[in-house]
């Protein structure tokens, strides 16, 4: 099959839910550390405050606060709720540290290890350098390069981020490809002149609780995974 | 061997001259491209230009602007005492990119991927994530993370480089160590509190300019490669 994006030089990943399973991570994690607490529950819950608490940072109530710091926040709240608010400093410090931990999809190794023979690839995740960079190494995710809402101290779908992306490359907007699997995540990045790749994630909240995936109009393309992503963007191989 | 350094997870290491080869690299390209032009003066011109240029940066004079941008603006100034003043724009910039397509010294990889068994490896340079990503991805160097002046907005020796290298890693100071073959380089890290690894590369500026390498008290190890740093660092393998 032939490059049906030639001029893409750069594919840019959202990572929490796109390349890696926070729900099924996490899940596992407060099971084996906490079996008397709803781990699907909490999980969800945890994921819940996230935007939340990125607004707060957008919205300027924050000065510029790293996703750790702002998991950390959200998990402090969480453990009343949970019956968890005996957890110790480091017991709270190894959870947050999850997110560090998350695994990534079957196909996400595979995918990118063939996406990256043509083309540069990077994160773009509002997840920080740290962060990203622990989970890459834990879980072989073969990045050029980690950039992060970090780099340009503003979290998506602030345009600062995916103009800083291409800035970062000397690329003009069109020469980058922005892959998620969250649709207003990709509307910012096409409103930027990105071009965007839809990943369809349907358990991406749990098995029991699919997702609706269904392709929506604008998108470049619309894969079900990162392995058919490189079947369209790197040929077969 | 046992690991030296328990504590030390991180290691951050400088670029030009320490890692790649610059004045080897430039000279094969502008002799290839340019064989009437003296490569090696021309090599030496062009980097010589380095510090001030930075230093325009440093102390306002010029706002922030990338270590691409001030090796194009140095190149431009060059050009003319070299005869070289017809070069065209696609030229110039083919020319300039030469610095994203330095060759590492013969042991860099191997070094680099023993020692990144045990620790987060980050590049910690004043050259630009875009250079970074295309260096490595050009010649195999399996970095963790691209770290960059670019990523603090501010450039070595400014503390902030080092001490913001340490935060994207939640880590002391100490918990650092910076790699380099440059002694000012090391100076100003260590006073940050990081530690710091001396690497000879007598031929930095070309194998008839020997460059002294002897051993200077205040760094915590002096290496003649990075092969030689993973021994004491990796132990054997």
């Amino acid at each position: 099959m032939n490059d049906a994006f030639p001029d893409v030089r750069l594919l840019v990943f959202d990572i929490f839910g796109t390349v890696v399973d926070w729900h099924g991570s996490i899940v596992r994690e407060v099971q084996a550390l906490h079996p008397q607490v709803d781990a699907d529950a909490f999980a969800l819950a945890w994921r819940e405050g996230y935007q939340p608490a990125m607004q707060r940072v957008r919205s300027g109530e924050l000065g510029w606060t790293r996703i750790d710091e702002l998991h950390r926040m959200i998990l402090d709240g969480l453990l009343p709720r949970f019956g968890l608010e005996h957890l110790s400093e480091p017991e709270r410090r190894h959870l947050n540290h999850a997110w560090h931990r998350l695994a990534p999809w079957p196909d996400s190794v595979a995918g990118l290890q063939r996406l990256k023979h043509r083309r540069t690839i990077a994160t773009l995740s509002n997840g920080n350098i740290g962060l990203l960079t622990d989970m890459a190494k834990a879980a072989g995710l073969p990045w050029d390069c980690i950039l992060s809402a970090e780099v340009f101290r503003a979290y998506k779908p602030d345009p600062a981020v995916y103009l800083g992306a291409a800035r970062v490359f000397d690329l003009e907007p069109a020469q980058v490809m922005m892959v998620a699997a969250h649709h207003e995540d990709l509307a910012a990045a096409r409103a930027c002149g990105l071009r965007t790749a839809y990943v369809e994630r349907p358990h991406e909240f749990g098995a029991a609780r699919a997702k609706d995936v269904s392709p929506r109009p604008g998108n470049d393309l619309h894969c079900a995974d990162l392995v058919a992503l490189a079947d369209v963007l790197a040929g077969p191989g």
